[in-house]
């Protein structure tokens, strides 16, 4: 370890060893001299280096706060009754996988990968999406068929964008349907499913574009590009939703070494958009017409167009060539849902005007083979499924809420229970225990002796509609004061009575201390009044 | 990579070296030879090696199968609604933070810590609890006082024993108040809150355990041990729990080097268990008295003792001088709930009857140094939570519902849409997308062509309580027929109406197909009626 040495201290040293030359020690004078000086340093490593600790969350990834936490919940709300009102049932894997069992799925992408280090036992990786390990799942349990959803923390070794929304450790809201069913049913659900999710978001206007592997292998086939250069092709073609043509088409050439005369063929067929007409216009070509594999998977796009219209969506689906998706493991429809709002056009691009979208907020695809990778006789389980990029969409809310200055509350307190006076501590305890028990949520100062304006301060920075107020004469009187904090009313209990008295504004509510449920059942009325409901809104 | 060969490949290539060493072969003739045996061990090579790949979760891991998860889902609630009574926001840390973070923290757990491997920039450690995470982030954002839950995964690498519920990847329920109060306010809180959520558990009988550093550190002091051996005295002290008192004597003898006469004298203050009758016997011993330490706790016991009294948990709560909690950052109360059901009586014991429990769900206590330790100027910030070891409760609420044989629903569906004939796929999807657009969960069968027994069987095995069937009777009266899932009764639309027809038993149905809403407003009657209720109730 490198230690760095104080001015003075460096200074004391220096003048040392020049003592040292220009003087004419005796052996043992230099050694204790030495003995000295390493004392010193000894002394000087002791010494924590405080300074030089960096107060900070890893790379890439950030803390959510309470504000950044009830937008959160709301987004998983929304998303997990989207997946529930399609049946799907929910599951959970480890956050580290076999590092062998994501070995072979992502191609290129591999390398972001974390893997854990070597202590001794098994060799693990912190999972990269939830497909793997759900294929894994899958196998393991034998499972022939399950419709589940999944919504946990990834980790990918990326290079971070976090004010888009791109982390090192980001959230991942998977939905996926597992069986050996018929052509296209499946598929058109997820994608159903993602429009759904994206309309009850409210995040704007939305396009979901489609493809198909076979479509882009067939496509890949026809333009002269050789079996074993399909899979760089694709992830290549991949980056057209971030990049221009003009460098995409230079890595197919330099880096994938693809003849530049098939390339240039490509960049044809990937400005291509559309819906069953374009269908019909690449079955004429002789060049595509030539490739089974294409013209099975444009039989399937028609298929799924088909039943996208019976689902009302037709508007929201486009076909298109360009879209390739980059991992390894499809082998039939994949799909993107890109917002509108949140693309932007480069200044130059293939066809001149083509939108580079930075607005990804869903994936997915068929992945026929990948659950076969992890079974002992390759048994396949044909699986479908689709990703929600919540991370994007957190951002986009967090970046709404910070721009309408609305405050989020972040806790569901609903009394306070304020001492007027001091000594009280006792008193407010018994009181919150019979509020506890009674399931009203209540909080109170954890001083001994509060200010009684900090305890009303807290009450309005924490927007908690009641506070009730013990002091002397509520004592004596055996009563509670009971303030309604959005619009300050007071009410003053003035005589005994086990009754309550009902009404809001003007008249007077006595209630009795410690008669267990009582209080509670106050509470609960009140939460039922209008006033109080306006007086929490003028809060929020 | 080692490649094995199987027996006939092993025995061409011996018989094909055997060849070469008995002929007389010119130089280009081995080269041939050479080639083709390498060319055969490629062709080897290349064979996927599937029998070698162990299909598992990684060593103390597990997944959640719908059933899991339901239960998980249903525990979360109840704490969270706990939590939630008690004010508390909530926040989430990332899963890995920089080593040094975690550094010094954890005294001899330290070596439990699972790191990631240095793939370039910073070192990484997974978390080994979420009370550093929040220490740090605490100091990161200068926060000096919160009250929060956190609700996430926590890693260590130590021996599992998952039947019991200890794992290598397990959950934490944290709950935690920070800030500059006044003495045992907010512990006692934590404590109430620990009650609570142990009551609505329903786990059975359960003792709180409480104790003290400084009570800790006065005896160890009046029994004779060095300041420097008090956290090894306290981290073999904390193994009672889980085994003999004659081991830990040992571990304390030979392992921390303790004067078997302190030891002994240890042994016997940490049989003591009582309330505040405890801590005036302990205030007349003249070892104890001395110890300043000692006397400071004691006295924070007994304010504690008084605050519980307040909050009607007396009966729970236990003084327990042989509680002490491993973990280094403690510095003032700690506490530990035990199930009463599940601990268990080992047969020696360092008072012969010693109860060795198995049961602890939750424990926790006061850390006031540790924000300071990430502050650039040490400023502290006095913390103090608790912990619920939520994967014990999971196992005891596994076991229960496997021994009650109720089946546990892990879908919400509320309609199944059938089709009694072929070629109704498309009629299907129109009929879903109305359901799905009013927010109604419903599912289809996902064959063009299913048969209707597989379906009904479908419903009947998902607990689904309303079948929607469509044939070409149907069809042509553009109705659908509604069957009541639990008693299979069935009601024919034989006319057509946009009317309802309204009741259950014996009076018809009339309701037309597509006619937008309609279907979900039907659906929305019938879970309002009793019948259905009770027909989901048996299928449950």
């Amino acid at each position: 370890m490198f230690l760095p040495l104080c001015k003075f201290h460096h200074q004391y040293l220096i003048r040392h060893l020049r003592c040292l030359a220009v003087r004419f020690y005796s052996n043992e004078q230099i050694s204790e001299e030495v003995a000295k000086l390493l004392d010193l340093k000894a002394k000087l490593g002791d010494e924590p280096q405080k300074s030089k600790f960096i107060l900070k969350c890893p790379k890439g990834t950030r803390d959510y706060n309470p504000q950044q936490m009830a937008i959160r919940e709301g987004v998983f709300n929304t998303i997990i009754k989207c997946f529930k009102r399609h049946g799907a049932e929910t599951i959970d894997t480890p956050v580290f996988e076999l590092k062998e069992t994501l070995t072979g799925k992502y191609g290129e992408d591999s390398k972001l990968i974390y893997d854990l280090k070597d202590q001794g036992g098994e060799l693990l990786s912190l999972r990269y999406d939830l497909t793997v390990p759900f294929a894994r799942y899958l196998a393991m349990n034998k499972i022939q068929s399950v419709k589940r959803y999944h919504i946990a923390k990834v980790y990918r070794r990326d290079n971070p964008a976090m004010t888009r929304g791109r982390f090192r450790e980001f959230y991942q809201c998977d939905f996926d349907i597992a069986g050996q069913y018929d052509v296209m049913i499946p598929d058109a659900e997820c994608i159903k499913l993602v429009s759904e999710i994206l309309n009850q978001l409210e995040l704007g206007d939305y396009i979901i574009k489609i493809n198909h592997r076979k479509v882009l292998d067939g496509m890949f086939a026809a333009c002269g590009v050789p079996d074993d250069k399909f899979r760089g092709a694709c992830s290549a073609v991949d980056k057209l939703d971030k990049t221009f043509w003009e460098d995409v088409r230079s890595e197919m050439i330099q880096e994938k070494g693809i003849d530049p005369i098939a390339v240039d063929k490509i960049g044809k067929f990937v400005g291509l958009q559309g819906r069953t007409e374009l269908i019909d216009k690449l079955l004429e070509d002789e060049s595509i017409k030539a490739q089974k594999s294409a013209v099975e998977g444009l039989e399937d796009i028609r298929i799924l167009l088909k039943y996208l219209e019976l689902y009302g969506i037709t508007d929201k689906v486009v076909f298109d060539l360009s879209l390739a998706r980059g991992l390894d493991y499809y082998t039939g429809v994949i799909y993107e849902a890109i917002l509108q709002g949140y693309a932007h056009t480069p200044k130059s691009g293939a066809e001149g005007d083509e939108s580079v979208s930075v607005g990804s907020v869903a994936g997915g695809g068929r992945y026929d083979g990948l659950v076969g990778m992890f079974d002992a006789k390759g048994k396949k389980v044909p699986c479908v499924g689709v990703s929600i990029g919540v991370e994007r969409v957190f951002a986009i809310m967090e970046s709404r809420a910070l721009a309408s200055k609305l405050k989020t509350r972040t806790t569901e307190t609903e009394v306070y229970v304020v001492s007027a006076q001091k000594n009280l501590v006792e008193e407010r305890m018994r009181i919150c225990k019979e509020l506890w028990d009674a399931d009203v949520k209540t909080e109170q100062s954890y001083k001994r002796n509060p200010k009684a304006l900090d305890q009303f301060q807290y009450c309005e920075t924490n927007c908690i509609p009641i506070a009730i107020i013990i002091g002397g004469s509520e004592i004596e009187n055996k009563v509670v004061t009971l303030r309604i904090v959005g619009t300050r009313e007071e009410v003053y209990a003035n005589n005994y009575s086990t009754e309550l008295v009902g009404g809001i504004g003007g008249i007077v509510f006595v209630y009795p201390l410690y008669c267990n449920q009582i209080l509670a059942q106050i509470v609960d009325r009140y939460f039922t009044q209008s006033l109080l409901i306006s007086s929490v809104n003028n809060l929020q």
